[in-house]
């Protein structure tokens, strides 16, 4: 460790918020997220944009992901400068100042039973 | 952003799109999606090519993918020149004229629960 | 088309056919698939090689991508050199002749309802 | 075979145990797994690396993958230095001293019916 691992450019062009649920809150909630892992010794400061199919793009959300952490930023949870609307197809683009890792993950609980996707996302070259 | 990300050819070498469908129409019906995002400034000129295990290849199918937009485009929409037919197994050639992303993802809905998968698809050498 | 797309060798670590299913087969029987696609002009002439975790490798299998074809070729119907055993952990190494795609997907019907996974395998350099 | 396949440094930014399982255990125990495939010929040292979103880093979990074999390591099984949180986010680093390949998968059996997640993991550039 205290090596970077990674890259700094991320693309994730599926997205989809379930806007319902069922079983219990928070585990449970439908929810979109990018698993984000910065290995290396300096905090890595993330700016997320946000794809539309008939809008311009949102963003950037802000999260950082401290050094040797790991952020499981739900999408649900982002709120400024404005939430991610449920039901709605969007793609995502995520920038980091410092190599990171991003995976991208979905919990969809509309039904009595969830059901689970996960990919690592596209790494831009750099 | 005002950058290309991403590659100009790609490919999805699973393809199966359920004949059969639980729940309400459009969102839980069964389908097959390539995402596409283009975080780029010029629009996307997008060719679909579909491989079967015993015919010929059908297409192209053309998509446009507006500058900084995505489009999640379901192969069960896609009809001209010929529907992608179902309960069959294909493959898909996405070949771009600018660099995109492209992930693949599936809801199949034939039983009372949903199931999903998703992939970042293979990104050619450019 | 008519250009190569792809590597010649992959490799999908995960292996596990469920020794049990429900639905009607075969569609909904539990099973493991390396979809394969060959964009290019020649037919490639694949290996694979299953690994166990206790035992040395099985195979290798021998298949045919044709031309401008794809195979969904589900491990459950590899049978020559070995039959690849159920409920048990295995991975596998599939190298062509010409550049190919490989995906990897299983579906799950052990219980009432299915599950689904999927990936593009790893590509190795050339 | 014979030669290496893979890469040295591999990431997966997306973990999580789910702490309840319903089903017959252990194939149906809720599972994260870390599949692991050396196809060389000399025998893979690797340590594993946990990442938490409010903690220092937790490891190495050091497990040997030997010559020409997979091992479908369950995050579930790491004890030594101390086992892995369930409900808890987390991230792994994974370091092999020869080349391997590592593809991530999760049974999620909460609920009454499984859900399964997979992807190849990020490889590192060497």
């Amino acid at each position: 460790m205290g090596e970077h691992l990674g890259r700094r450019r991320w693309a994730i062009p599926e997205g989809w918020i379930p806007g319902a649920s069922t079983g219990p809150a928070p585990a449970l909630t439908s929810h979109e997220t990018a698993c984000l892992l910065n290995v290396g010794d300096a905090d890595a400061h993330v700016e997320i944009t946000i794809f539309f199919e008939d809008r311009d793009p949102a963003g950037p959300y802000r999260v950082t992901v401290p050094a040797r952490r790991t952020v499981h930023q739900r999408f649900n949870d982002l709120t400024d400068p404005e939430p991610v609307p449920r039901d709605t197809a969007y793609a995502s683009l995520i920038e980091s100042d410092v190599p990171i890792v991003v995976q991208h993950s979905r919990l969809d609980s509309r039904q009595a039973e969830n059901a689970l996707l996960t990919t690592v996302a596209f790494a831009g070259d750099e």
